[in-house]
């Protein structure tokens, strides 16, 4: 483990801080519950620092959770498979993918034909380890190179699988909420149970990590934003499950994963298609004015066919890089340190913080003097000569958000609609909103009057 | 008159039935009223065989109908017209066109200055008799090649025209009314008041004959089918006059016309537009991967102008191949047996069954486990190991059943938004229905489980 | 001044007439209040003839008006700056322009370094003389060619503005009212500010005033005409501060400027996109058959900004040629007589008055028998003769009204949705309406039944 987690990254050099936090999440034996989630949460928690708060939840097994049932907790002591020559094929011990996740105990011998059920590998990878589970299904079994396979011999083979599956455990996950002005909540998760793969998910569990420590460190933050280390699927519908009274808090949701890899940045819309964050998403991409992705939701993927199920329909959606199942080394042991880059991880930490911030400054405004234009010269928001032809954009500006302000489009909406820079028009709002010619709309605080004033005592001209 | 007709055809000869029926269909002098459309009927319920039940109506000449009345009933007796040197010109026993229908009884001589306002030919067709009526302002005439028109002599004519007119006959029609699980009603109609053409529309007579006879001997039929053999316009006026209190129960509706010509299928949507049976029609032709045509509904053409006139607005398309006034055939004597193909009537025969189908089989389901997906996998509908990366079609269709099913998507929008086979989507469906994981919302009664378990005992994967 | 105007123009003569009324327009020293525009004022009730009931309001400086209060009335004696040879740089009795509008009076020696900020001039284009004003913000100054301005030679200028700015003045503009048979109104404004520029304004003030007369003079008219000849910005907020309560009524809007250059015909949509208005200008244009424009709603512009502003969110468009800012010759002395041509002035003319008569013809009717097709040959409206092949567009236009003629649909929307001309939808409404078959729904007197009656005692056939 490398030290530099432990403090915060320098501006240039968060790539490196990112992937080095990759580094460190990369070795426990991880599952959907068990001790390597814990020290992943622990490596997490060191690399928030001390002045984020950051609890850990334990749920016991057992405990219903919508329509499943939080699973035993399965723990490794050891794994090997041992071959007719005394010579261990694989340990698990070298790599966390060689045992079938979820596999039960079980020491045996057998021969080769009783024991290749129980063997997985890539025929066309023979190179790489895959990664397999069988979690609600009791099942044992060894993931192993295509090569390997192919090579073991005829005769008896020794199993020997010291794990156990407690009905006494739990299901871990860690949360970190940050209050914001309003109780609207920016809900961001990111999945902890896939064991030795860099993008998938150690990517996510450290640009989750770096914007928790980021917000916390922000004077002011309009929406309460709640983060989730959770494992795949049963965590998210075990938070669910015990929030369905909350989930209507939730404004805006991304679910992180795969953040690291050379692809382009991709965002997978939530279920609703347009929701704010879909939006915001869509305009932080386009801005960057480099090749990316939008995709329509489906209700296949990663947690959020959580959120997105339709009786919570979450404004969810997904940021990410390569998907699942498009490049090979998904889900193998190919998905290495390698795999992912200080520039990918950085760009998508850029990405995610330009998403939050738009969704942050994103309102509803209503125009207080909506009857004929309002008399901007006198306010010192017009400029001085009349008849010019020169339109600046935050003239421009101006003119839209008063135009369009009527307490039912957001800011987006308006620059949408005026073609102008998000940015531009949320400065305009704040300019007409510090002489009073808006009032929010949105249900949150009045806006910060950032000063436009374009040219002093300016009058307003008929042409 | 063949054989075949009054037994059913063997599936691969389907084609070649319905041609035999078309010719048995093809003689009589037919028009809105008269025997020439009782002797139709009596040739459709001999096709039909024993186990349909047809019933012939009779509505009197006078009933006012809508903004309508039943016309008097007609009836030929014989007419021609002969020359001056005595020779038949025209006569109508040898083709029906020949006579301008519903000419009323006239014995005349008559020069040819006096005669020529009721001759009817087509000048850029020199060798095709058209095909002429007047139902509704009393007059007279004969309809004849353009060749034979210019060799007219000078000199006296003759007309014999031995018509009836009668004020205590009738209007005929046919129903056949197959009941269904639900009152919801499939209705189909076609017809029955054109003489002498094999596409207009013997073919619409042979096929809605066909699929009455097939879904009579159909053991389950979710919807009540009707088909109606009527005159065009005052048939569907005069139904629909008797109806008014039940046509609400049309959930699907179709005109059956032109279906054995060579040209490419064709749908044309019901005044809604996206009605049930618009999107049916438009999945059956994208199946076929063949060329085809789905055009918008406009308030010309066949009895769609009744079915959907703002009033009733049924969901009621039209299903035919080219369109009237698109092939110069159409209206004329050259519309014969050479004109229709068997080929062409098999396969408008079996679009018309799988838009049927699909209008059976489409639902609009309500996912009773909307909070987080349900785990399939202890019910046996998901594959067993974890983390691999094939998704097969079925196990999409599940997902995106359970993520779309909220009540308000039938299968068809979800099949739509999902980009998957529609008979996919239904299985998928069925299989969740069959565990309890649907509830019908369409009013149906519920549907039958298929089972469609993909592996036995899976386990659904966090990713 | 020629005499032309006081009589109406010849039809073949309009551009001519408008022309000449541009000239006579052109000269007076012109701004937002003062004598210039009662001088231009009594120069249109020249044009409008005795017919026309022309009203001038004066509003008294200082009123208040909704966000703003009516400036001070400006007057201007002469304007003058001399140079250090005694000689005259500029005067404003040769150019208007040449004094900045709304200059504070000032007698005053000064350097050509203090002088400096009160010169404006066009780097770009050395020969022409920029408009400039500053209404709102005290301030004086003179406009003259860069070329002028690069040859000043240092030393000691006198300024000689003779102005007045009298709080006991007022603001005044001009007024028609055409009463039609229903209170509905049509508005129609133009700014009468802007001095010595023949395109903008002098085209909208000739175009206005020949619509008003020519209104005037028809027999009947469905909406009640407003016509207004207002200040640019600050005229079009008085009116509307003055008339709150009454702009429900106003249910069309045309705002007319830059009606004489040589580009193509312009119309900006209203901010509610899709207004009746909106949709005749889109027809109107479109008929035309030449190039043209439609563009979307902006905030900038001229007074649509305050009839479009949200608060009234009015169905007021913009009716132009080259727009604001697209053309050099914007806001300079080079928007002069040459600019504008009688060709232009008289096409949008006729683009106005198409826009006017789709708005007076359009309307929602009902269809008043809409179960089924109402048998039109007894009512003389369908052929004799059935199952011909040619559909004449007004047979069409028939069915399509009686389609889609229930009561939600104006002859707009249905001429849209079945293809056909404007005019030919309209008077198969007439005709239906002739025979009681429409009811009139749009709240105005019922339509005048032309009479399209095709072919006589026609019937109608069942295809």
């Amino acid at each position: 483990m490398t030290a530099s987690p432990a403090v915060p990254p320098a501006a240039d050099d968060t790539g490196r801080w990112l992937h080095d936090l990759v580094a460190d999440l990369l070795p426990p034996m991880r599952s959907i519950t068990g001790e390597g989630v814990r020290t992943t949460l622990r490596t997490v928690a060191r690399a928030l620092g001390p002045g984020v708060p950051f609890t850990v939840h334990e749920v016991p097994s057992g405990t219903p959770v919508l329509d499943w049932t939080v699973p035993r907790e399965w723990n490794v002591t050891s794994a090997r498979l041992i071959g007719p020559d005394g010579r261990t094929v694989v340990d698990a011990a070298d790599n966390p993918l060689h045992l079938l996740g979820y596999s039960t105990p079980l020491r045996a011998r057998m021969s080769l034909d009783e024991l290749r059920p129980h063997l997985f590998s890539m025929p066309d990878r023979p190179d790489w380890v895959p990664y397999r589970t069988s979690y609600y299904n009791e099942n044992w079994g060894f993931c192993l190179t295509d090569r390997q396979l192919a090579a073991l011999p005829d005769g008896e083979y020794e199993v020997e699988i010291d794990t156990t599956l407690d009905d006494g455990g739990s299901l871990t996950y860690g949360e970190i909420v940050l209050p914001g002005e309003t109780d609207d909540e920016f809900l961001i998760t990111t999945h902890t149970c896939h064991p030795a793969m860099a993008n998938d998910n150690c990517s996510g569990i450290a640009v989750a990590a770096l914007l928790a420590r980021t917000l916390a460190a922000t004077e002011r933050r309009r929406h309460t934003f709640r983060l989730l280390f959770i494992p795949g699927t049963i965590g998210s519908i075990t938070w669910l499950a015990g929030h369905r009274a909350d989930v209507g808090r939730v404004r805006h949701g991304l679910v992180l994963t795969g953040l690291g890899d050379r692809s382009d940045p991709t965002y997978k819309r939530s279920r609703r298609g347009a929701a704010t964050v879909d939006r915001a998403a869509a305009v932080a991409l386009t801005e960057t004015g480099r090749p990316h992705r939008v995709v329509d939701f489906s209700p296949y993927g990663y947690d959020e066919r959580q959120f997105c199920s339709p009786g919570f329909d979450l404004p969810v959606g997904r940021l990410g890089r390569g998907q699942h199942g498009e490049y090979p080394q998904y889900h193998t042991s190919a998905d290495d340190l390698d795999f992912v880059t200080p520039e990918s991880l950085a760009d998508s930490y850029a990405l995610l913080r330009r998403i939050v911030e738009i969704c942050e400054r994103n309102r509803t405004w209503r125009n207080t003097a909506p009857y004929g234009e309002p008399q901007l010269g006198r306010r010192g928001l017009y400029r001085a000569i009349g008849a010019t032809m020169n339109r600046q954009a935050v003239e421009m500006a101006l003119l839209w958000v008063l135009n369009l302000a009527d307490g039912t489009r957001s800011l987006l909406d308006i620059a949408e609609r005026a073609d102008l820079p998000f940015d531009t028009v949320a400065e305009a709002a704040d300019a007409l909103a510090g002489v009073d010619l808006l009032a929010d709309e949105s249900g949150g605080p009045a806006g910060v009057g950032v000063g436009v004033g374009v040219g002093a005592g300016g009058g307003a001209s008929g042409g």
